[in-house]
């Protein structure tokens, strides 16, 4: 476990919030709960109103409610049936009209709540500030990156042989023995012709053998926050066509990387990775978007896509991801999560993964 | 990882969803999706017509569903692009009514396809038929199970002195090396006076020591499926207060088992369990509902809590936990996973989790 992080101010989150706030706001989107606040939990809501701040949740998180929240100035409400705490909720809301992001709760709560307050859409304004990570996520999420980094150094000497399940299981466990809360996410190892071809294929008993392309997506977890990155390989010695494709992939994310600064579209940089693979007729290939933010969600706003309409500024943390795949072929991605940058020396972001990306010989 | 897991029919199911939708059934719950089709992926919908069925989901998960949807006479739709997958959606609904389940779609989403096809709340079909469990799916349960089992008897002798955390990693590995795809849920591994009294406490870098009360619910996953284990100890001598509240769940843990049969009311599992702690005057320290289904989903349909108007049937799966916890005290859990059949000399159900229960001495 890493311990000498540096603490997350949640009172200012909170301060900020209630200025942001046009009345009583409430988040049921518990990733937002928890940026807000700190209560990590599979149960709860938060509602702001004025400077006030009100968690609720049910009788299994009281006292972690509490002391997660002691940060803060909240009240907390806690109750063990799901129906008393949801009036206790109603209660809260009160008469006036209440923000509530439409996308981050089930029509069938809208519809109950609908009744008993005056509820109004409002996209969240947490969703919006989580994009902007402060000093005390990227410690986390660059440590985060650090411990994949280190499973992945002593793993990938042995790939050839092992199943894809067992390297999955040996960088899991690597991971937390590099000092990560978890793995990020369901570690990706997709080895050979027809795994190879799928961007989010899991990690089969597929054993690894000489020729196979692999890709390994990995990322850990740090104290909720994400670490993504991938890298890609041949099993031996390459063949052109495996040279050729790597390469590309290679050019293609380079061409990503450099197009990342404060002010950029999303889709500047999904067309940048996807120029490369269309002039050298590969374009039908990538299959994918071309990132998107990483924080206390794995995939979070911005999203780089040929349809994006979003801008990634300073502070955002992004993939950059690009690959190549066929059936029969197998594939290749290359990511790097990095984290956006006043511009140094032309370059207007910082690479936060650092394991070496292979050059095929 | 396990092979020897006999099919899941999903043709079968297909066609019992078939025979019980009346008109148009869209199901956009994944794992509703995953239960009916056999795809599994992080985005996707399914829509049951007549007699057909047809799958969408996005470019990374192309081949994937194609496979996965393979047993089926699924016709697999797939874009790369949200906006016209979306679209292609709308298609295949057509005109007439479509029933959805309102729980299992944020509100944005239900508004957009509202204006879009004649949308229908109906609860789902599949949640419904996924509470009874078929052969298949119970050789998953068990096999998870086992595996839970097998970690938990590596890890045991040396609980103490060692943190939470890394109780937790060896457990998980340890599921892994006995040929679980994954743990099921984030392990719990509550010690001490403040952390045992925390329900769903996670797991810290605290260590167990000489004298704590310790927690450990653990759980692994086998094919999808999913298993639920808690057990409970006090390192080295109990005092005569611990001895006292660890009996009284033991008692409690199996006076709901006793209660569980085809056709008993949940809340009446949990109330057997629930009076006997009332009765010896420690009612407000059990701060949580008694059970609930275990199935693709760790927490499904029904749950045992005193409000609860669900009734558990032959061929469910379902936990029964009660506990006890206090601040400054800690508290003890303990959890079996049973398999509701026929009555068999009196008991109505299969344990399927075999980690002894220690008597404290």
């Amino acid at each position: 476990m890493i311990t000498d992080l540096p603490p997350i101010d949640h009172a200012a989150r909170v301060a900020a919030m209630c200025r942001a706030a046009n009345g009583t706001t409430l988040y049921t989107d518990l990733t937002d709960v928890r940026w807000l606040t700190g209560f990590v939990g599979s149960n709860g809501w938060a509602v702001v109103r004025g400077d006030e701040l009100i968690v609720g949740t049910d009788g299994r998180y009281g006292d972690k409610a509490r002391e997660e929240t002691a940060g803060t100035s909240a009240t907390v409400v806690v109750e063990q049936q799901a129906a008393v705490l949801h009036n206790r909720l109603v209660e809260v809301l009160g008469k006036d009209p209440v923000g509530l992001d439409s996308a981050s709760v089930p029509h069938s709560l809208w519809e109950q709540l609908a009744d008993e307050v005056d509820l109004v859409h409002q996209p969240s304004p947490v969703k919006v500030a989580r994009q902007t990570k402060d000093e005390a996520e990227v410690a986390r999420i660059e440590a985060a990156a650090a411990c994949a980094d280190g499973a992945l150094a002593v793993v990938e000497p042995d790939l050839c042989g092992m199943t894809e399940a067992e390297v999955r299981m040996e960088l899991e466990y690597q991971m937390r023995l590099h000092g990560a809360d978890d793995r990020s996410y369901d570690t990706i190892v997709a080895s050979g012709p027809d795994h190879g071809a799928r961007p989010h294929h899991g990690a089969s008993d597929r054993t690894i053998i000489e020729g196979d392309t692999v890709i390994i997506d990995v990322g850990a977890l740090v104290d909720g926050y994400h670490s993504d990155m991938t890298r890609s390989w041949v099993m031996g010695a390459p063949t052109d066509r495996q040279r050729e494709i790597y390469e590309l992939v290679a050019i293609s994310q380079q061409a990503g990387l450099d197009a990342v600064h404060p002010g950029v579209a999303a889709r500047d940089v999904d067309a940048a990775c996807r120029q490369v693979f269309v002039d050298a007729g590969y374009g039908d290939w990538f299959i994918h978007g071309t990132g998107h933010g990483v924080g206390l969600d794995i995939h979070e706003s911005p999203f780089h896509s040929t349809v994006s309409t979003d801008t990634i500024l300073e502070g955002y943390v992004v993939t950059v991801e690009p690959g190549l795949y066929r059936g029969g072929f197998g594939g290749f991605r290359i990511e790097d999560l990095v984290l956006v940058t006043e511009p140094v020396n032309g370059t207007g972001h910082r690479v936060l993964t650092h394991s070496p990306k292979r050059e095929l010989k």
